[in-house]
């Protein structure tokens, strides 16, 4: 079975391809494509309260979940396009937060969410 | 082997956990992480030209993969919090996509990108 | 007294020209720059409560401050090169925006806000 | 006269009262609301290339005028409740920049933007 996100690496690049859309998925492009994605994910918690957030409704959750789904989309396309490999990245992003934010230092109220 | 994305789900849920993070981790706050990274990967092509985008410096390369591994890893979180399977998410967004834009129309020059 | 708006303006076309900025200063890059910006205001409110960033220390306040001025910049600038006229075009916007919420339909908890 | 901005805060501050909006005003929700209509304006120039975003159509130069408009009213309003006055916020920072990059070291191919 291939990985996930390599599965959907290579259907993005089908899906492009077939489109003759490559010429328009330079990275400064795709990043774009990319915020905008985000801001809509972000557009459907503007309004409402964090409690409100952790509790959407069945057609509010679908809307939200085909926002991410866009994300994930241009990240997945953005990542193969310069070659990056998103687990790994990730992998090595988390070791480092996990050097940078000892639990004994920041839980509960941490440095990082507390300075305000 | 698990799933690459939800091996990196089951590890910030773990991280989050050991730093008794999850108070803040409301998918509202969540999703202003996630743009909020996604600017950091913008800023790094705000000001070069489409191809030079495609031609990162490997110094340059290094730092835009640290701002896809945060997206990432913000990105499967609020995943998690909402019960979103990103990969089958995804999916069905590219099958939504192939139907919205049939190749024959919108191949090179398609209405989505020559409307302007 | 010359605008406040109209002031920045020219004074920002001065300090491009003298340094020779034009050049970069496409309406593309531009609305890139600005929302990293409008990103890094986010960011100082990414992990603490609507009441508490109702209520910010005066050093977050300064640094909160010099975020807006940074989207203000870069808002004028933009304007400038499509030749907006931000004024007019917000007064527009009220217009419509008073006709499509009216007080007595969305007062309180208005559709607008309460559709989640 | 009154200053353009000055009266534009005065307009928001009446339109919100009258629908009783002030509740959802938080500058968390504000920031959040404008990095959204920042994402609008970028997505007009997302697949478009730096030459053609300085030529746009005068039907898309209207759409990216009210997004502009957009922008400003939420960059008004939260500068408001935030007790932050954007022109000399504007004009400080604008000071400081030309600290930063002085013209004789930064022309044509500055560092800012010759890094990449």
């Amino acid at each position: 079975m291939p990985d996930a996100i390599d599965d959907l690496k290579q259907r993005l690049r089908q899906f492009a391809d077939e489109r003759h859309w490559d010429q328009f998925h330079s990275p400064k492009n795709l990043a774009m494509a990319l915020i905008v994605e985000a801001a809509e994910l972000v557009e459907h918690f503007q309004w409402i309260t964090q409690e409100d957030s952790r509790a959407l409704s069945p057609e509010k959750k679908a809307e939200v979940e085909a926002e991410l789904a866009d994300i994930m989309i241009y990240l997945v396309r953005i990542a193969d396009k310069l070659d990056v490999d998103l687990y790994n990245a990730a992998l090595a992003k988390l070791e480092q937060n996990a050097e940078k934010y000892p639990p004994e230092l920041v839980k509960g109220k941490s440095k990082k969410y507390s300075e305000y």
